[in-house]
């Protein structure tokens, strides 16, 4: 960490920050300039907490060189981490689909898609039993009976199953859920990731609406700080000016991630755009920008005529998509298994 | 609502959708263009899934001419919400002053921040005691006793006190809390909001990072849903691509507000820039727009040089704030009380 | 187009606005509602000055249904535009690779890099003689040389150019030039573009840094009313709140492009991320988002260590991308040609 | 400039960049740490391509330790620039009200106008003649015969007289302009700053749409070293992911300005919002963020019911908003002259 001092500076005051920083363990590397003093910090600078450094009167600026998350750090965990769901890996040289509803319905629904998708490709089922809604108003999901029927679907058809949690009152009823995921407007909810954290299952962990990848990576931090292990990144659009996308798709966010952290990455193409025609774009284009995986919404409900046409693709629109991204996945070096 | 349905349109889709939107209990009204078909919806469209019918193979567009919030909506509840705490108003003609630490740290500091605060003109004491943290490394705060410090605070000055609450298990804390704080990370923490919103007690509803003003509102609907009616906006920042300041303050958001809703809204300019320096523009820029009340960080610790600076006041700093503020209220017909 | 009025309106005022909508040559078409009251309007409405409508003191809003392009509008022009630069063509079921250094140099560098990128397999050269830079003290580039060293490397190799131009003074020198290139800083420097537009030359349309694609396809539609038909559209990143990249890349445009409009869109991978390993994962990605072309920034200067490992890709780099994304284009129905 | 290089380092590219940076007459300051190494440049670090220099292979990252920026710089300028446009002063002390119609449309108006807005307290009269228009089918303004009008107004009202240029090609018309106007979209339209530039005449130059603080201050920085020294910055709102308001209107950038430059900055309310009803409290929040001055659109033109209610304020509306600001100048040390 790099420490910007002002060229008319209190000398006390940068005593005392000097102290302060040598207090915390650190060493202290001071460089006089014409128009300004650097200060640059030795040692794990984590813990400095650069908002406070920033706000000082004799501070001009603060950059930090060292990235404030460890565990999730490539640089100290330079082997990509496989996260293996029951026998399904996702990392390294793999790539899965996880697949299924947007929201649970019924048993009938949600075993007859798990079919379908397992058929089609898909090593994974999800479906959204706790539903996040913008209004009140909005259905908000089948809750503890989804749960049911998702672990009727995962023994009917072997299919380890992903699902939302948003409570940490709920936590006991993901005890035979496979993978937790911590949907995008929870991503910063700290006491959440602190009591999935501790339950060391697999964790799915979107990316906030409008949350930097070093944010991200610092709820990931979160997790592993309290023992998971286990973590799969999913990239699932950010929130710009643009208004003809629900949210803008970033995949140079994942060639980056590859460099910056060892854990897996798999994309969203459904919620990125909210539009179904747009998922076989963007799946091809997840690929080939070196995701680790894809989860897709699929639907199985050809009488509901209205839903047609929705997010969700219909089964053998899904198939068409792992087809064609299959010629992809050599040129990215990523195989099935 | 107004659904665009394509030129080139299924009529049995068509027809599926007009089922639909009758079976909802909704009058349609249907005109015929040369190059797509318009069906406006007649009746209250809160309850019509937009992303749903946007989605549709056939739709083009929908554009919603009725606002999704209605409790919070002033078309129907023209009249200003007050929020009386303990005799301290907000809203209407009223201004009022929140203020106290970034964190508790000791019963020394939170009666002494209290006590110079109300001194300088004060009316509410806030204080971090569980602090939202993007790091697991940094400090978490004083979390249960924290709470109970604030209390003593409140006890000993007998100013109502505002901190914020990050997990449902903590409820139980708040019951002498007399303001429910729900934080930027955790406005769109629906479950939260529900069981908050349960308990019934007055709620400071920051704007999340990168939330839109409708979405604020219909997390404030959330609230209002459950039985909740004092509820206190608070502005205090949102998501740009500029990096010189935290966050970008959205002024504009607060005349905007008082026609959209009846509830009051107050400004953190201390949260907004991260920059002590820019409290009192900032703090006079907010009177001037309209704000309901301001929110503060004061401390009182100058041995303490380090914190010299950073984004709190010294007590005497805010005293000032409040003098120069006072000269702004009668131009925006407000007074203390 | 749909005008909302509020409830309480001044029947003159409304009657003033409609004989205002007659006088433009549309019909109106009013329905009454319990909160608002609805003004539908008929015909051409991409002359109605949409903030002028909005700003009305008796308006609660207003909503677009028609689009407000219509030379770009693939409603009203269902075919692809196939954009034929000396036998190369853009658009439709064709792919083409553009190429070639950030900044012309020299002779040799020009000349050199333009025979190794046709190598490769690019059709048309790229090359910056007149460079926008943030600062006045970086290099501006070669200018009017610049011009002539494209010409003579396009006369050497016989590979049309295309270059971008940065003021109306010199457009005589963009004569010989095949492709005029307008940055994504000029995307709305509207003189420019009608100037341009009367060149009836083929065009090269960057997307602003925050321009959203419907004020893209408004540049656009400036150019083609004044005569010009022959445009490329190039993604290259948008401006949002990430700072690790220095744009992020907006695929989800691409597949929604194909649908607004019938002319060709192609990607800058160089560009949107400015970093060189992430142009290969980017490309890909674009082919498989469906994209009807790439322009790569390559250069050919080992001696200069320095440019090693910028933006730019190397010569045999550059081949290897071309190599891979020649397995995805089947996927997405393309040929090179 | 500090320069993060990679543990993993090729240690020949590493002295040709250490070469590279003393050929630019750079000191070098070099410290190796556990993870990585540290560059510190030492000296006038401005003319350093940065971007060139993140590419590079070996580095992991770059960090501006000075601003880029050294004519528009307050630390090499410690004293406010006064702009004195015929007496009337901006900066320092001074605050001034800018005002006038969104576009000049005949004789009568625009002398009406200015005789109205004079009256009410403005001193420097505004006037569009040339108008940028996202669509090429909107009212272009009266160009040429505009500017005739406004020097008429001029003339007849003693006013000195703002408006924009949107082409180098009308550069000649602009002689007796008292203030050269680059709008929002030319902010980094490179060329038409040069030209500008060289006419060493005053200008206001408007904030683009989503560009950051310290790209506007390189955009001055462009005017200045062509010799330009009188410029009046110009904060109209930025582009965010808020539909609500056509901008929004960033007044943290006054007091970080006045930190950050020497020169005077003003606000557009009028544009910020796009809505006339948000004008005066826009206008009160700018004057208690700091800001020189305001530029205001008034019209005058009862008969034309349609524009009533634009962004644009009647006379008696102006002069309301400067009757009220004039309590709140004192408070922010500001004199009107």
């Amino acid at each position: 960490m790099i420490i910007v001092i002002k060229k008319q500076k209190d000398e006390k005051q940068l005593n005392n920050l000097l102290d302060w920083i040598k207090d915390l363990g650190l060493g202290v590397h001071l460089s006089e300039g014409d128009n300004s003093t650097i200060v640059g910090l030795v040692g794990d600078t984590s813990k400095v907490d650069i908002d406070l450094v920033r706000s000082l009167d004799i501070v001009e600026g603060v950059r930090r060189i060292q990235e404030p998350y460890k565990n999730a750090n490539r640089k100290f965990h330079p082997d990509d981490t496989i996260v293996n769901i029951n026998g399904h890996k996702f990392g390294g040289k793999y790539f899965q689909y996880i697949a299924g509803p947007c929201s649970v319905e019924s048993e009938k629904q949600i075993i007859e898609v798990a079919q379908a998708v397992k058929e089609a490709g898909a090593t994974v089922l999800r479906g959204g039993a706790f539903k996040p809604r913008t209004s009140p108003y909005a259905f908000q999901g089948l809750r503890d009976a989804g749960i049911e029927l998702l672990l009727k679907a995962k023994h009917e058809t072997g299919m380890p199953i992903v699902t939302e949690i948003m409570s940490v009152r709920s936590l006991d009823l993901f005890k035979d859920v496979d993978i937790i995921q911590i949907g995008a407007r929870n991503m910063q909810n700290f006491e959440l990731l602190k009591e999935v954290g501790r339950a060391k299952k697999p964790v799915l962990l979107k990316r906030g609406l409008a949350n930097t990848i070093e944010e991200w990576l610092m709820s990931a931090e979160y997790l592993m700080s309290e023992g998971t292990t286990d973590i799969i990144l999913c990239e699932r659009g950010i929130r710009t000016f643009e208004p003809y996308t629900r949210n803008t798709l970033d995949l140079s966010a994942i060639p980056l991630l590859k460099e910056l952290t060892h854990l897996p990455i798999i994309v969203d193409p459904s919620h990125a755009s909210g539009l179904s025609r747009l998922v076989k774009p963007l799946s091809l284009a997840s690929v080939g920008a070196g995701a680790d995986g894809l989860i897709i919404e699929v639907h199985n409900d050809p009488p509901h005529a209205l839903c047609d046409g929705a997010q969700s693709l219909r089964p053998e629109q899904f198939a068409d998509v792992v087809q064609a991204a299959s010629v992809v996945l050599p040129l990215v070096n990523k195989v099935r298994d």
